[in-house]
């Protein structure tokens, strides 16, 4: 049908599916990344994994400034994750999409606004403002929310000696963190699945199937 | 007197002065920086000399991304002279300003406006909006744009044989960034002062010194 030519079914995202997983550190999302591609790819979907930051080809020199950036200032950190965003979006994940690949993303722009916005008080709007300048507005098809409560995530971050410069925030701001996530997920429901991370490993992947099941 | 406490004559940028140094490669900002430098020690003023990008403590990091970035995505490219930016203020121009110094710097958030927002055409609004994040709205007490036309301009480049990827845009470009530069003077007369960057370097500092004078 010609006047649907270049026209996709979801517009944004092209013939491909996106798809971002957030929540805060030691939720769990590398292990469900990787279960979530290895189970899209037994389906013969051509499938990208990548994260943020770092996934871009600035991203290991960006990444490198963040983690290692001592006290760095606070708008400097969130312009460099925008950087990195822009230069990810531009150069893996558009071109993925329009290939019709599935790209599972390991952080996005939800990161920044809990993080940077909520977590360093620069204000959600502002810092969704440079995400919206950076990325031109793609925003995933579907994003997971991995949820896990303040007790269940410090015990499994010590049990992984998991302490860089980031992961280093005290409890009751990893609280605010956890809930700029959650209202996140509540403002686009359509959009987003939020996922009990404090369950096993395999019904946390079972529920992440089910759900990017609807969106594919 | 209490009620003045903590004031300042120009607000902003406490009991220092701030100097920016704007305008296209090539008309001779480097020189003149240095020159006006000489020129306020030499009357015994603490005066710090920087440059964006680079100036800042991420900056040699930043700049080296930014310069062999090869085909970098527009809007990263923004975001990151926006990071740099963001911490040379927080970490080097505040601290410099709150402690009664001059601070000259070559480039500011002009160049970006000129460069990104127009050379890119990215949208003067929208790149100034991302300084204006990065900076908290610190501007200038002085923009000296250093002015020369495109003839003049190229043959100065040729004979100091500087090419490398931001330098090497096309002259109808140039000629659209020494627009943008001399609209940003236009807009804010009294922040500002063009100067002929044409005439012999001594001419040229005088003149800068004189407009430097004024605001002091």
């Amino acid at each position: 049908m010609v006047h649907n030519e270049g026209a996709s079914p979801r517009g944004q995202t092209g013939r491909g599916l996106f798809i971002a997983f957030e929540g805060g550190d030691g939720v769990g999302k590398t292990t469900q990344v990787e279960l979530l591609s290895k189970h899209l790819r037994a389906h013969g979907r051509d499938v990208v994994v990548t994260r943020e930051p770092g996934g871009s080809r600035i991203g290991k020199e960006v990444r490198s400034i963040l983690l290692d950036g001592g006290d760095l200032d606070a708008r400097a950190e969130a312009l460099l994750f925008a950087a990195d965003r822009a230069d990810h979006v531009a150069s893996l994940i558009r071109p993925a999409l329009n290939r019709g690949a599935v790209v599972v993303t390991d952080r996005y722009t939800d990161s920044s606004i809990a993080y940077q916005g909520v977590g360093r008080e620069l204000g959600v709007e502002q810092v969704a403002a440079l995400s919206e300048f950076a990325t031109l507005g793609l925003k995933p098809d579907l994003t997971i929310v991995l949820d896990l409560d303040a007790d269940e995530r410090r015990r499994r971050m010590e049990s992984l000696g998991r302490y860089d410069r980031i992961e280093r925030e005290p409890d009751h701001v990893h609280a605010r963190i956890r809930r700029a996530f959650l209202d996140l997920a509540a403002a686009e429901p359509e959009r987003y699945v939020i996922v009990d991370a404090s369950r096993p490993v395999e019904q946390i992947a079972a529920a992440v199937a089910q759900a990017v099941e609807r969106v594919n």
